[in-house]
């Protein structure tokens, strides 16, 4: 069995959830909204997911530094350190890099140098950091047997929806006990159920090795539909989940040597991490990395790579098709969320408006109706994909009236 | 010429504007909102169209009285006692009659009776009564040749769009001189352009008399396309406007003629007009009165109708078609108030939000989208007519979901 204090849970919560306009906003993107009028956000359902695997103290969340307050309020428990704040969008891998020097050095601090006084956080949630950085070792003098470098760290993003969420937690336990045994990245691969060109999907080979755990042959880009048909039908391929398994040492090694242009630039700051200063280095020298995905830079150069097809009600909510998907629908295939919608003639809509209020639609099939903090959208669901260019339109200046 | 202070106007303003849902809602129809962003209610621009003509003080407004408070902030200048208010919605008949009855009231006490000081209204706005009731004469004594009861009155909607406001006031005027000298109801009627079946139709004798006053030959209910086709070709229909002149002598007498059922009632508190004891009265006898329209009543029994073929741009403002037909659009035939839409693959839409609010708008055509206080309407600009059977529905109780 785990050791239940050596999980952590790495949650990437800093989208600005563009393809949701207007329900999701810059100011208040996805993560921390209440889809399914359930009473938790996004964010809030991710975090419960793992309590009851990962100690609350062990679970960081990367955003950017304007949703910190957010998160604070929504998850009272977790301490200010504990929120890392990217000072610019650089994509997955900066990220989660970032995360992982954290960990590593609070990993560090308790393996090394550091009195039980010294760690964590003070009373007001900052970092204590401490003043003995001199006892912490040299990242190639890390002796990696110690108890407390046995970090095994789950990687997911902030505004997924899982449904069969004990399966979740069995699976991701199973995936725990394979990369603390194996210098292993393991990624958890959905079975798919329909011909989606939404996600990305992932090749496997079957059999090589059972225990339901299998290494990757490739991961490929979202493809055509005529092209996902064929992934459906081949029974190799896998959606792939963004749900990355790893121990610590096994993913500080891939970063330095498959993405040493992300992990020379922390290795400068190696020895702030954890400390009071962690914040002042990050915010000088983050931005300078590489605009790089997880995806790009370690999983598909990694010659280690699991993954683990699993199946427990999973969806990106990507999309508002996703989204769709997902709801109850009236008998004309009409979903209508957070509000009370009348439809006439209509068939296939999904309505989604502010709490509480009313709508009549009539005479539209297969439209997104959402309507959120004075802003409307209207459009065909089939049409979603142009929602982020048509947002982006929006904040530019407008044509003069005689262009 | 007109003696300017025998001119007199009742604006009628008790339409819960439902077909405007939801921009209009019954708590603030669509007489209070300025429809086309100047700043304006349809309701300010009505009294305004008559300040040049008719004083200030000769102005009667007949409304619910939920909505007195609306409009005594709207026209600060009228007083509480010139908003007359219907304690239940019987149609415009008697409606008709309440103002009648009023401001014949206020015409005996000018000219029997009452000392100047007894007249009019007290210092806060309501009516002063007085205490010469005996003074007045009964109806059948009346002597309509008194200078004081030579009153032209014009009925006018509070909720219509007028674009020559000019043209408006000199074709008044025209009625005012004609009703004066004869004893004639006279109505306006619109030269129409369209085969619009949104309108009743007036059918009038060319020629026989000229002056460009014609007697009336039929009123028409709304017809159907190809009958509305066949009144445009044929020259001989008008629009019926729903603007009345008249004067007080002769539509007194035609509800007693023409309308006994109405009239009677007005007739049993004839005294109590004018006076402190009219509310009361109305209270009481108002709901007594049967729903009847003024057309129904009135301008299809007369034998001494006449009509004013006229062409002021005129709109009753009925539908958001109407309104559609009326506003500025780009060049795909999309029409945008109050708010920011940016359209894509969209034409022939009307979008009307809350002030300050931006839609995107994509793959619709000819659709009302409209959203105000919470309320949401997305619809065929075709199937207008039942916006209002859906608002109601909307307040029953709704089915539960396994009907």
């Amino acid at each position: 069995m785990n050791q239940i204090n050596n999980n952590y849970c790495v949650i990437m919560a800093g989208g600005i959830g563009s393809r949701f306009w207007p329900y999701s906003r810059e100011s208040k993107p996805k993560q921390f909204l209440d889809f399914f009028g359930t009473g938790k956000s996004l964010l809030q359902m991710t975090i419960d997911r793992f309590r009851p695997i990962v100690p609350i103290e062990n679970v960081f969340v990367v955003t950017n530094v304007s949703y910190k307050q957010h998160i604070l309020e929504q998850v009272p428990d977790l301490k200010e350190g504990q929120i890392l704040c990217e000072p610019a969008r650089r994509n997955t891998a900066p990220c989660i890099a970032y995360a992982t020097a954290h960990i590593r050095a609070l990993c560090l601090q308790r393996a090394y140098g550091y009195t039980k006084e010294e760690q964590g956080y003070t009373k007001d949630g900052k970092l204590k950091g401490g003043s003995s950085e001199s006892h912490l070792p040299n990242y190639t003098d890390i002796d990696w047997s110690k108890p407390e470098m046995q970090a095994n760290i789950v990687v997911a993003a902030s505004d997924h929806l899982i449904l069969e969420e004990d399966k979740f937690r069995q699976t991701i336990l199973k995936a725990f006990n394979f990369i603390s045994k194996n210098k292993a990245i393991a990624t958890l691969g959905m079975q798919p159920t329909r011909p989606e060109t939404g996600y990305g999907y992932i090749q496997y080979l079957k059999g090589t090795k059972d225990e339901g755990i299998y290494p990757v042959k490739t991961f490929t880009e979202k493809p055509n539909l005529e092209m996902a048909k064929v992934f459906l039908e081949s029974g190799d391929f896998l959606w792939n989940s963004g749900i990355f398994i790893w121990n610590l040492q096994t993913i500080s090694e891939a970063f330095r040597y498959l993405l040493p242009e992300v992990a020379d630039r922390f290795r400068e700051g190696e020895l702030l991490m954890g400390t009071d200063k962690e914040e002042a280095f990050i915010e000088q020298m983050f931005p300078k990395c590489p605009n790089i995905s997880i995806d790009y830079g370690i999983m598909e150069k990694a010659d280690n790579v699991f993954v683990i097809p699993s199946s427990f009600g999973w969806s990106d909510l990507g999309t508002w098709g996703s989204l769709y998907e997902l709801s109850e629908k009236d008998q004309k295939g009409n979903v209508s969320l957070h509000s009370e919608a009348h439809f006439h003639e209509a068939k296939g809509n999904i309505v989604v408006l502010e709490h509480g209020k009313k709508a009549i639609v009539q005479g539209v099939d297969d439209m997104i109706i959402a309507e959120q903090d004075g802003a409307l959208l209207v459009c065909k669901k089939a049409e979603e994909q142009r929602i982020k260019q048509w947002v982006e339109n929006l904040s530019s200046p407008l044509p003069s009236k005689e262009e």
